[in-house]
């Protein structure tokens, strides 16, 4: 489908993509100055819109940027938003700048350029959760990692070397260690214990659903992971609000435990899905 | 002046700056992917050119974007955007994104956004050069620093506490080193040697002409700086393109040298103003 067809909200307005355009002079195009904000409705409503929400205003609030509608008002835009769309389940995309540069670095925070995309949700291929998913590795450290700005600039640039290699993501890892996909998070398993980094990285929402999962059945530790530490894990998985949780079974070149979906892995997945499927 | 009412190029045609508009769906707001390039007219004329073209050639091939347009077109849109403006001097700033997003995170070469605004130059406050200027440091290390990407998320974030400073710019310091500023580049003078870091920079146009008069004129050094070093300088100055070279008398609660405007500077100042008369 040609995103150009849906409908998004602009500064107040839901109107058709193709109609929807910002000023040359947003000092998000001139100084790459943003916050992004993702996230999926799950039997057509938002999920953890509650969770989005106060990660948005934390992101908003440490770049100095004013969200310009109440938590409320957000939530009833994505709900029109999906309703005028008419989608079976959405994802939206929401984007918020310092509106209009003035002196080409500064910027109004009464003026903000508030935006929010809506595409119809597009599961991943199948066998990712059937035979698991390949990561490749990047050496790379995020530079404001627990504030969801807008520069993805390393991760668009290793789009080209992910499809390559067939990988569905791209591990940061730096200094010896592990921290996290480009649009996902990352965990292990060792002998049955559940364990994700906590430093350096955005704590995803998806992440905190399968830590409430985790916790309920079992033992959870969130702490740094070396990268010797990864590649001799049971099993490792994924999680992100677009992709739930994806097993992974290789990374680089190293096959993660027997190479098959692990089985602690697996119940996460039924016991995420059958959160979703209540909410 | 407003800068709603200049003209400037987008996409192949020069338009007013109140009409020049981009997708929701670009990929420079959605990943804040792209590149940047500023520079000024001196006599009517793009000063230093070829240099600027060839440096915004090198940030387009690392981040994997094409410049749509010959040298020779890039050089007359800019003479174009000059005359039809008709400002005395002028000041272009010069974007390259990916155009629209592909998959939320993907984008296609052939179809970049290009655009370039065009602002009446305005020199900053005169006292700066007769009394010289103050810099605040901040802690921080750009990821590519080699290449002008339009991420300026921290020199934005750091605007208010610059202007409530009352300094001109920003000196980034990272593992007790010298770098540079947020938007210029930055000198020390010891004993009569010019001295600027050479790693970790944007090796600027200015800094380039600057070092050219510098090394007709005596000794030169390029290479790393510390804080320490930079605290027990005789002189301090600072080049970019919409300011040439200005001098730098406080940094923090340092003053450097005499807290005057050095001998060194002022001759460079004035040769590299005899090389801009020149041209």
């Amino acid at each position: 489908m040609n995103p150009m067809t849906t409908y998004c909200y602009l500064n107040g307005d839901i109107i058709p993509v193709s109609e929807a355009k910002v000023s040359v002079c947003d000092i998000g195009l001139l100084r790459g100055f943003g916050i992004y904000e993702a996230l999926a409705t799950k039997n057509g409503k938002p999920f953890r819109l509650a969770d989005h929400t106060a990660r948005f205003r934390m992101s908003a609030r440490e770049m100095q940027l004013t969200i310009p509608v109440t938590d409320e008002v957000f939530g009833q835009i994505l709900e029109d938003l999906h309703a005028k769309n008419g989608f079976k389940e959405s994802i939206f995309r929401i984007i918020l700048t310092g509106g209009t540069a003035q002196a080409g670095i500064e910027y109004d925070r009464g003026t903000p350029t508030f935006y929010i995309l809506c595409e119809e949700f597009k599961p991943i291929e199948a066998s990712n959760f059937t035979d698991g998913c390949s990561l490749i590795t990047a050496e790379f450290e995020r530079q404001f990692p627990r504030y969801k700005t807008v520069n993805y600039i390393e991760a668009v640039l290793l789009q080209g070397q992910r499809k390559e290699k067939q990988a569905l993501e791209i591990l940061y890892v730096h200094d010896g260690g592990v921290y996290e996909c480009a649009t996902s998070n990352f965990f292990i398993v060792k002998d049955g214990i559940v364990i994700t980094p906590n430093i350096g990285i955005l704590e995803g929402i998806t992440r905190k659903v399968a830590l409430e999962v985790a916790r309920a059945a079992g033992t959870v530790e969130e702490r740094p992971v070396s990268v010797d530490e990864m590649l001799q894990a049971d099993e490792a998985f994924l999680t992100s609000s677009f992709k739930d949780i994806v097993p992974v079974v290789q990374i680089d070149d190293t096959k993660i435990g027997t190479g098959a979906v692990g089985e602690v892995t697996k119940k996460l997945m039924h016991g995420f899905e059958a959160y979703a499927n209540a909410q």
